[in-house]
């Protein structure tokens, strides 16, 4: 017997569309077919979009690109890269049409950026040029500390500068290449393709360490910074929300800075940087604490959200929790903490980035919910929840779906059966983001980007869904209505100049 | 701007469930996790079924396995199998006690399984032993025929006498071995694992041709037919529909049999079959073309099929087009035929066996409907098409869901990836089948069975769940009133059994 509920649930469209086809096997709807199909054309994200004459011949040319290599690919699904796992084609993509207008697109925002995990393995690389830098190399495993002296810290064998290390060797260009492979998830190892979720992460945690263990003195970190949003700003992105814990930083003379001075740093660093590029908008903090703290550590975090949040209003968004969701403690852990801070801060919560339904990680998806999440990290497992997709799409709760890092964190091997693809085609507010872009070698957004339009999304989406994306990304911001304002505006004069740019060199 | 329509799409639901959680920060309402968790398990497939004493006994019994071998996995998840390809955890599937408990589970109808694979290697390993075959067996390929003197078909080496080749191995069973794989896509290579479609498919028609020279034998056909229907019935499925283009079998004096006589032969050896065991039901003919063919030869297939159905009701169903969707031709392709028997023939068309959003081959999804398609053989895309969803729900139409073959023939990895945990959360009509069981060495049904309840369905899914599956085959079989009454009734029978066996043993 079929749920008569879920009938119900489906029964608006069903009406609508299917009023005039019958089950009795003597008619035939000969229009049955076109009117579905438009009616699914008209729902996908940016299906309501019309595109102006510009728009319309740069669509032109991005659509021979995409129809070209999909079929291509159709007919050899051999050579179908998005079936394999993101690294078997990631230095690839630059060869795509499609990938060079996309990444000639503005994007608008990053919503889902963790701090520590955002630069690229080739930039992390220049900051182990700066000086005073010591490691702990052991060959399979890297310590790092920026010290006057030699770091008080054990090593199993011996703290020695890193430049020595370096002049030592007698190829830099190979210890280079060694050196950087500390800093990045991408790898040639098939077996590193199917890994389990557990394995992934445990490698995901490793290059954490070694990479915050650069970040951690306050010069690197400021570069860092400086270098995050030139990537960004490269990668036509106009404004970042960042995730980050504000752990102190530390300086050669034994200086350690506070929280707050990292937050400041930050404000500091992208005022100059806005200086130099007045068309980036800024960035804002989630602020979070990993899953794995107690009740009493989230409480303090709140308490000092709340002061982030009076005295630096411009840059504070809200608070989240990060970490490998399966392996944390559940949100409904820490209930009486975010009930009770829900009223002052607001909540960006991950959720739903598993693949095990019915469990308790599976039921933080409610609990992000039923504490009025502005927008759910991932919401990978929503797709099978009906009914709450349906609050999600009721109260227009944005999804921050990051493709890649599915992949790479083993979710999802065929990008194709991510559930992103029924996101597209319910009408689910969407925005692209990119997660960790520095720990697999991705583009700040290009990448993920170009995976949703050729790999996840139909044949026939278009550039309306690509120009949808990217004004989700400023609607469903944390910005006030001002600076929304001046990011549409912002995105509008971008735009223009995009399609014709499109339309010179292609047209 | 999200699509308004999808929000109505889900505007019912979200209105029963949503009324009292605000988006307003400062409410909390602490019931809305246990009132939309509730929601979801009614709307579940299943979810309505009210189980008796006995049934909760056992339901006790089977989630305490359940629980067990889901958060054994959740805890260690490079034991979990079912993220992995089936090939490795298949022979590990007999020690779960949740399999065992399914096993002896009656389960109804299997109702969408090919004539040529549905037997298991072992057997068809069996008929090989049968007086008057030839070999011509170059050690990568093997051609198979029976006859009384040396075949006249061409063959590389020479063709030989299987009897003679395995009395010439050193090794009967290492013979028997190298030989069986020729009937099986079982593989212990890690790159069948990770093949694309074209190459999975290209092995599954290669192992096609094999057991096709075998069972166009007429005496070996017959000893398929008896030993097939003891594999289903020994898996406790109790009527099988059938999908078969009814080719021609010959026997050693040259005699060639015609279509209608496998026919009457699937007919005798099924009444043969149910004397013996007389709570089997029998079976259905679902007549089928491949996909390549012109649309003249598909009009003289319909042109047979009115009359196979006219002579033969009992055992007629409807008609189906076969092979690999993405190569072949699109149901549209053959519209006017189709349009024109539908008054007369039942469809049970393949649509939706693809990953290819939006192309043309996604296409037949549309056709299969607009056609009053009676199920719908996959459906695997369905999912990405919101309006055809809901207008298979609002009218009831079946899906029939082989998940393992979804594996094997490359759709999807990780089978929690697999669209239909989001079709059992949506209630939709479901009917759980194998596809080609033959072809992979499973288990008529209890695999594939096992793979849903385990690794597709909710951790919190239970014997409701399996109930509702069985007693779907029952109601979407293409069967009249008075034989669906008689399948209930032997269900209802086998059922009460199944209840007691499993509480006097695990009780």
């Amino acid at each position: 017997m079929q749920s008569v509920i879920a009938s119900l649930l489906f029964l608006f469209i069903a009406k609508v569309s299917a009023r005039s086809i019958s089950n009795d096997h003597t008619l035939f709807d000969s229009n049955f077919k076109a009117k579905l199909i438009a009616e699914e054309s008209r729902n996908y994200v940016g299906g309501n979009l019309v595109l102006n004459e510009d728009e319309q011949k740069v669509n032109d040319i991005l659509m021979k690109y995409k129809l070209e290599e999909i079929d291509d690919s159709f007919h050899n699904p051999q050579y179908f890269n998005f079936s394999k796992h993101y690294f078997t084609y990631k230095n690839d993509i630059d060869k795509s049409s499609v990938y060079q207008i996309i990444k000639k697109m503005p994007k608008g925002a990053a919503l889902h950026i963790h701090s520590s995990l955002m630069l690229h393995s080739d930039d992390m690389l220049l900051l182990t040029y700066e000086d005073h830098l010591y490691a702990c190399y052991t060959g399979d495993k890297l310590d790092l500390q920026f010290s006057e002296n030699t770091p008080a810290r054990p090593c199993p064998i011996k703290w020695t500068l890193l430049s020595e290390l370096r002049n030592a060797s007698d190829n830099v260009q190979r210890f280079d290449d060694e050196l950087r492979k500390f800093f990045t998830l991408y790898s040639k190892d098939e077996n590193v393709y199917n890994a389990d979720i557990d394995y992934s992460w445990q490698r995901f945690n490793t290059v954490y360490r070694v990479i915050k263990s650069v970040i951690s003195y306050r010069p690197a970190r400021e570069k860092f910074i400086y270098m995050t949003l030139k990537r960004f700003y490269d990668d036509n992105v106009m404004y970042v929300e960042i995730r980050s814990g504000l752990h102190n930083l530390y300086e050669l003379d034994g200086t350690i800075h506070d929280k707050i001075y990292l937050a400041e740093l930050y404000q500091q660093v992208t005022e100059k940087f806005i200086m130099e590029h007045p068309d980036f908008l800024g960035i804002k903090f989630i602020l979070t604490n990993g899953r794995s703290v107690d009740i009493k550590k989230i409480q303090e975090t709140l308490l000092f959200a709340r002061k982030f949040k009076n005295d630096m209003p411009e840059i504070f968004a809200g608070f989240d929790l990060v970490g490998q969701e399966d392996k944390g403690k559940r949100l409904s852990e820490f209930m009486p903490a975010l009930v009770e801070a829900k009223g002052n801060i607001n909540y960006y919560f991950h959720a739903g980035e598993t693949n095990w339904l019915g469990t308790t990680t599976d039921e933080n998806l409610f609990d992000a919910i039923a504490l009025g999440t502005k927008r759910i990290g991932h919401g990978y497992a929503l797709i099978k929840h009906p009914s709450l997709l349906a609050h999600v799409l009721n109260n227009d709760i944005a999804l921050e779906v990051n493709v890649i890092s599915n992949v790479v964190l083993s979710l999802v091997h065929d990008v194709r059966n991510h559930p992103l693809a029924t996101y597209l085609a319910l009408g689910v507010p969407v925005v692209i983001s990119s997660d960790d872009p520095g720990a697999w070698d991705s583009d700040p957004l290009s990448h993920d980007f170009y995976v949703t339009f050729v790999g996840v999304a139909s044949r026939n989406a278009d550039l309306r869904l690509l120009k949808q994306l990217a004004l989700n990304s400023i609607k469903y911001s944390s910005l006030d209505t001002a600076r929304k304002v001046r990011l549409y505006e912002i995105f509008e004069k971008r735009w223009k100049i995009f399609l014709s740019n499109v339309i010179e060199k292609c047209g």
